[in-house]
């Protein structure tokens, strides 16, 4: 089965053709969406990134035909890298409480994996950080077999994780695999990463678009109805609650405010951060170059 | 170790050697007893199958001495195909509540997975929907490698699984997996089922029937309060409340009845559903051909 | 990288240089320090073992420097044999309660898992019973993928395990394999482990020092508010309650009393049990041979 060709976006009301800066919106058709985000050079997600998932995520919860969203990467080497403050911490800290009454990207979080659609990250390349964390909100994971990197570096840079990934993360792989990937810190490459279950499964890079445009297609033309309560089932087991996720990004503020986090920051943005670098490529490994020597 | 000779149930009592229709009692020795599916064509479970294992999983709980259940299929093809309303579903209804107050399907579970001996699915050829749902209802999981397919197809159907999967898997294989057998609501393989943790483990299919003759006997000659015990303390975290069981039936009754599923089931039974067909052995696949187009 | 050669200790402080009798401590360095069991023949855990694992966790609970603990063997066929009464059980029962409250073995492990520090079992040989507890309270867990055998043995001779590990594997590899590992009572080797999340994952035996090394360096790197924030989230997830963790010990202990366990338990003593033997390589296997024909 090959992959469909770009929509004309017929089947989408006026909202969902809006212009979107992070990513481009196909509408495959009324019941499937494909989100593929597109943030040259590499990715990151910044409050703009934040802000536009935010209002996709209001069309996704309002939208009677849709039963699932797939998002991918026009970058074959970024799949989302991370966050980047850009500079400019104010205008994340701006962007303040979505309808959860959780800060912005928590909530965008919390509000993608209760939908009442299907979504499906299908990964190429890397996924660290906040990129990490989204694909952990999302349904189901498909990833490529030869090139996927995912991780949580933060504590590398002194910092708790702030959009959930302890609480996903810990009920997903278990408390011993979720410690591994949280306090080493370090890059999981695709055959781990489904070893521990951090994704669904691995598929040949060469026919992961095919495969996964099979499933969502499938998956298109099942009873909204019958997805939907299915998947309120499980999020009953599986979902954590409202109150485990606020704290966390409480203490990534206050322990990256901290000077030595601020120097560790700075330090990284002279090593290559956020553009297409070595250190970008190899961000797990190359973190600790960071740290001052003690 | 070959696999014991039929006994000749002497070790039982009047009531195990009832004449059963759906299945094959083997008493093997006071601590030990195997039930082989044996309900051609495909071992549908009906309401005569689950009236029946009401009446079995009394037996279990009641006998002080039984250590363990090995549950198995005269069927190298199907080990239990899926539900069979036979034309008739008052007979389903008719069945009313069991012991825990929860319809009788579920009851069936949840008393077997509570009951104080070890109860073993060895597994060969297809188990879907109320099938699947047994063996996850199972302690002990062990499937042919070479011959297992697994699956949930009701959301397939415009349904909700009505006998607890959801509560099930989501405990066993995690959100993403749990959210992919359901959703997807395709056949799973037997290596799949194993790295998702759906089965404990696969067996070469010429080592399924002694290796699991190999662990009953083992487990056979143990203490049979320290495997009560045991289990009941495994059973404090990993057993859904009785409360989270009962509501996804309602769903699949109310889902059910709606025009387009009994259309959808009247196609599936014209294809073939219920009898040795291609249907059948490619159910997953297969199930699409029975919704209409949009 | 290679291993570090052992530290002259100058870091510790007096407490830490104490001289322990069943295992030898190397603190690396301020924020590292490594465990070695040392216990011949075959590192059995007794009486003393527990009082000076409450010591030293006392050490590691106070300590602000501290980032991981490393734990491993000398003896490359042992890690952990299991627990060993010594002919007197009086010794056990002395120890009392712990801080948490909590009988003592159980008390080691609940506050080692809570500790504000990285704990890792780097595992070579064998751990069983309460071998096998200990390394389930690790927070990580590196096995040798040649020369790794766990298990719960205990169900095979009449008792039910006593240090938690119904808590703790039910949540680490779910219901069906946790029940397998516990009520099958057999040894698992290192593949098994690894596919089932009874560890982290394999490590092949000539490179497990050298990367178990590595990986406690870069910890050893990192803000230790950032670390033990993190894995205090993780916690909160994945930790049994402590109520959960009383009862099990008191069933043990009732049930080992019993005049047939007493009976087993010195067969076993006879047929080498506690000694380098046989009987101890291969005791999954040949724990049947305690248990008197029915």
């Amino acid at each position: 089965m090959s992959a469909v060709s770009p929509s004309d976006n017929s089947h989408g009301s006026e909202a969902w053709s809006a212009s979107w800066t992070h990513f481009r919106i196909d509408r495959c058709s009324p019941a499937y969406c494909r989100v593929t985000f597109d943030h040259p050079p590499i990715n990151t997600i910044t409050a703009t990134t934040v802000a536009e998932l935010a209002e996709l995520v209001d069309l996704i919860e309002q939208d009677p035909d849709l039963n699932v969203v797939v998002f991918d990467s026009a970058n074959p080497d970024f799949y989302l890298a991370h966050y980047d403050v850009e500079n400019d911490p104010g205008r994340t800290a701006a962007l303040g409480a979505g309808p959860t009454g959780l800060p912005a990207w928590v909530d965008v979080l919390v509000r993608l994996a209760r939908a009442p659609v299907v979504s499906i990250a299908s990964i190429r390349g890397r996924a660290r950080g906040a990129g990490s964390e989204f694909i952990l909100a999302c349904d189901l994971r498909f990833a490529s077999r030869e090139n996927t990197v995912l991780g949580q570096f933060e504590v590398g840079v002194g910092v708790v994780p702030g959009g959930g990934p302890m609480a996903r993360l810990a009920r997903l792989v278990g408390r011993g695999r979720a410690l591994e990937i949280l306090l080493v810190a370090d890059d999981v490459d695709g055959p781990r990463a489904e070893r521990y279950g951090y994704v669904n499964r691995l598929i040949a890079d060469g026919e992961l678009d095919d495969e996964v445009e099979e499933i969502a297609s499938r998956v298109a033309r099942f009873d909204h109805d019958a997805l939907a309560r299915t998947k309120s089932y499980v999020d009953l087991v599986t979902l954590p609650a409202d109150s485990e996720l606020g704290r966390p990004l409480g203490d990534f503020r206050e322990l990256f405010g901290r000077r030595a986090q601020q120097a560790q920051w700075a330090r990284l943005q002279e090593l290559g951060l956020n553009t297409d670098s070595d250190l970008e490529r190899s961000l797990g490994r190359r973190i600790v170059e960071s740290i001052p020597d003690a």
